[in-house]
């Protein structure tokens, strides 16, 4: 899964109809010091992640596999919202 | 989902039988601010998107979950015409 | 889907077995302006695609989805020809 | 499948419902003498790994297939620990 | 399907069940010059591929597609082995 930063929102009223009321999130790939490292793209949120926070994504198929997105045409979920991370006994990462 | 725009279309008369009558689009991902950033391609459009429109695109598995793609040998599907897009609180696209 | 080129074929006597007698083609994505921009790989033709001739390919699970390769070990397959691409109202590649 | 080695893990506590209870484990992709070589990312445990172990990491719907993650909205999962790696006659890697 | 060389081995004692018995084999992608271009990865081999042989490799769900791989945690095959391959009318590589 990927380390992603919530950084914004979409708004779409022609879609597919299954995700109608779904949340749509501008979210961007961080490194494990959350530092921004990739290209902006969307994802359904899965667990109610807020601006700001710190998310894990799958992507792929696995998009479809919250109680939310099942049989959805999506193909990246935010599907776990992080607390903390530690690389090599220092923590890089905690949520204030 | 990516954020892309649609810049034009493909013909193909000879093609999988299932997706004879479906359009076939020709988008660029973009940035957040709608500037094109990748390499077009050609997605399948399944919400009645038009030229020039800002789009989201499902990659892959979830190309096949709308209605007009059941079980259809295809691998992008735009699931999404895009009103606005806002990052950190600034608004960086909305429709005209 | 991937614009891309057929420019060459490949032979393999000791394959799936589900694959005997199913042409494999070299191809090469392809700009829509149908320069060479990718890293030729092999695909599974399903619509009797020629040499040297434009097509459109699904890449991944799309490639289960054709009456030729239902359960077969493949990721990338042919399931259009292409007649011709447009890009912003100009004609970009027609099949002459 | 990827060579990869654990660096570190993630704690979240908001997260897809099946996954409360197992282990999200920071991966680095590594080259085959062991170098590493891509951006760490998360994968769900299903060996038994420990940290600074060498493994092989499947993505995308594969990490579905096994028995603690089957139906889980995950993209990459730990599915083997490796003990060795040979390359053209010589051991690049072996665990002490 | 990638084409690729199988340049070595790799030993995993510890796991998924399914895999037990299985050889693992170190795979490389290449030109059709048959010029090592990609980055060193592992694949299950499906047909009894040799060390120094050019090879097909299908990655994604497209590896569970073979009888010794159905239901296993994988995401590359290596599900034919080359013969030749022929780019534009020229034979670039042909195995000895």
């Amino acid at each position: 899964m990927l380390i992603a930063r919530v950084i914004g929102s979409a708004v779409s009223t022609v879609k597919a109809d299954i995700l109608v009321g779904r949340k749509l999130l501008i979210v961007c790939e961080t490194s494990v010091s959350d530092e921004m490292t990739g290209k902006p793209f969307v994802a359904i949120d899965a667990v109610g992640a807020g601006h700001g926070e710190l998310v894990l994504i799958s992507q792929g198929s696995a998009g479809r596999f919250t109680p939310m997105t099942v049989d959805a045409p999506v193909d990246a979920v935010i599907m776990g919202i992080l607390d903390s991370l530690e690389v090599d006994g220092t923590t890089t990462f905690r949520k204030s």
